[in-house]
């Protein structure tokens, strides 16, 4: 085994202050860090650490450009916003893995947990994921709509709060409507919508409407969605409301 | 408004290494720690701090406490273990509040997120979670057994990847090898099964079987529990395996 490994870390929704200290103690120990764009532009260059900043939709190549780095002794972070292993690059990573040469699989590879964007989010929000949830990646070209759809509507007849990621996507920008549409159907008019975006960051936006109330024009790429249950309540106060979900369902109401 | 506040703060599942800056600052600012005992035990004690540890099932005595304390002025951290917002104790403190005196409505309370367990342990076997999933809590009290069955036969219709916070229970010990018994009918013997209990912590262990060779034994409560979805796979390799979910969906089989 080589002296080389990969690190695939989670820089958490935005702000330093929600990097954990493992994370940052891997990139302390970085020769090189491989990611999107935006996110390797979070880490600070110092002397000895070589970034890789790549395109977004290249994600086999970057796992593949990571893992070959690091069999060549390199010890390399691939950095992701949020949590990696949500919709993020660790399934990327392992996809790589699994179809690449074996002496990737001799490689010490790591997976460090962050902050993912839905639970950022439920915390600025109050906590509308306190009793059972589903999480959706909405993003195109991951599935076709006959699978988002049934999902939609199990999950509403399981009532699950639903965490939904990437809601709005420039190659399927009519996605989004659709879903709301499915929404308004299957759980109504008055279910509460968290459209939360940029949390963390001087950007962030929160905003509590009823699902009747909804637009797609809500959400662009840097929103999370969250959809309560039939049992998710708005406290109004003093500034912004508290959405949250009960931890208890008592009674079997289906 | 007083000068007091309530932080409901996640510690993550168990190593420090996990605990956000942001939760370390609050702790730093904080006059009052509330929450279950082995929580409140990880917070360093210090002059000026006050501790208040106190045994579980008080959830809503202790937010109660905790919102009292605020309204006197006192800088209140309530702790959790994992993410507040995920099982525990952000949406205790939104009940008490809802049901409780105007005054508190009025009070600074924001909620710290953490790493939550099932994020954890996800990162530690690969990336189970990497595609659409779905959480439930198992714990008894919460809801109908008829509640849970129903959603983890629509969850295996829908084709998430599940966690299972609190598998095992005191007072419903019989309760997970029903849900075993459910997983194995509606997801088929060969489906991979995680076990991860006390992640990140001395005691770590984790362990993958197919579905058909999982045992209610297997889990106790430090553990969590993660289904894969159809498409999970495991990578064997030199040392543990990786429990992964591709991406993507590409056919529409149902």
């Amino acid at each position: 085994m080589s002296a080389g490994w990969v690190v695939v870390a989670g820089l958490g929704p935005g702000s330093e202050s929600l990097v954990t200290p493992e994370v940052s103690a891997a990139l302390a120990e970085a020769t090189d860090v491989v990611g999107y764009i935006p996110y390797v532009a979070r880490v600070a260059s110092r002397p000895g650490l070589t970034l890789h900043p790549s395109d977004n939709r290249v994600e086999l190549d970057r796992a593949a450009y990571a893992l070959d780095l690091a069999l060549r002794g390199r010890r390399v972070v691939v950095v992701s916003s949020g949590d990696p292993g949500v919709f993020a690059m660790a399934s990327a990573l392992f996809e790589a893995l699994e179809a690449g040469p074996v002496a990737w699989r001799e490689l010490d590879i790591r997976v460090l947990p962050g902050i993912t964007a839905m639970l950022a989010a439920a915390a600025r929000a109050g906590a509308p994921l306190g009793h059972d949830f589903c999480a959706i990646n909405l993003s195109d070209n991951l599935k076709p709509w006959s699978v988002i759809e049934r999902r939609l509507r199990l999950a509403a007849e399981a009532d699950f709060a639903m965490a939904f990621y990437n809601p709005r996507s420039r190659a399927r920008p009519e996605g989004f409507a659709r879903v709301l549409t499915v929404l308004r159907e299957a759980c109504g008019e008055d279910r509460p919508i968290l459209f939360a975006r940029a949390v963390s960051t001087p950007e962030e936006t929160l905003r509590i409407v009823p699902l009747g109330q909804a637009s797609a024009e809500m959400a662009d790429m840097r929103t999370v969605v969250i959809v309560g249950s039939s049992q998710t309540r708005v406290i109004e106060r003093p500034g912004s409301p508290i959405l949250y979900t009960p931890r208890s369902v008592l009674k079997d109401t289906a």
